[in-house]
């Protein structure tokens, strides 16, 4: 799956993200992918079932696979493992 | 499952529910499960990922499922939707 059918979860308002879910699922995509590290996790989370209990009744979660991420620290010099999380939708 | 076998993940540090998961591998239990709420969700992610990695190498999660949960507000008179994650993992 390519960059076009996944939603990366960041620091904005979690509506923004159910809206960029709406958007892929409208433009023609049949099974997006929900992408998020850290903290962000549970807004990855909010998001799937927003859209699926709100907005797109015949949508599902698909499956959810989690894995730790080596990301590089900001002085350098060492790395940090992170959580990540990726969550598969259809509609 | 009865609640034996379950870690629920609160507001302490990530590492108390590490040891919590190992008692309950360590006590006997071949199958443990991981509850959290809201924000918590990315603590739950956390000490499964970190439970693999770095303690239990033959452990493996081996299903995660979400839902949304209607909670009571605290002044009373209506409820909040939250989202939760079920973190099921073997040894």
């Amino acid at each position: 799956m390519d960059d076009e059918n996944t939603v990366f979860i960041g620091s904005k308002e979690t509506m923004n993200y159910v809206m960029a879910l709406l958007n892929q699922f409208n433009s023609g995509s049949d099974e997006v992918v929900i992408k998020a590290r850290g903290r962000a996790i549970s807004k990855a989370v909010d998001v799937a079932e927003i859209t699926k209990n709100r907005f797109i009744e015949t949508s599902d979660i698909t499956e959810i696979v989690t894995d730790t991420e080596e990301l590089e620290d900001r002085e350098g010099g060492g790395t940090t493992n992170v959580s990540s999380i990726e969550i598969t939708m259809k509609k």
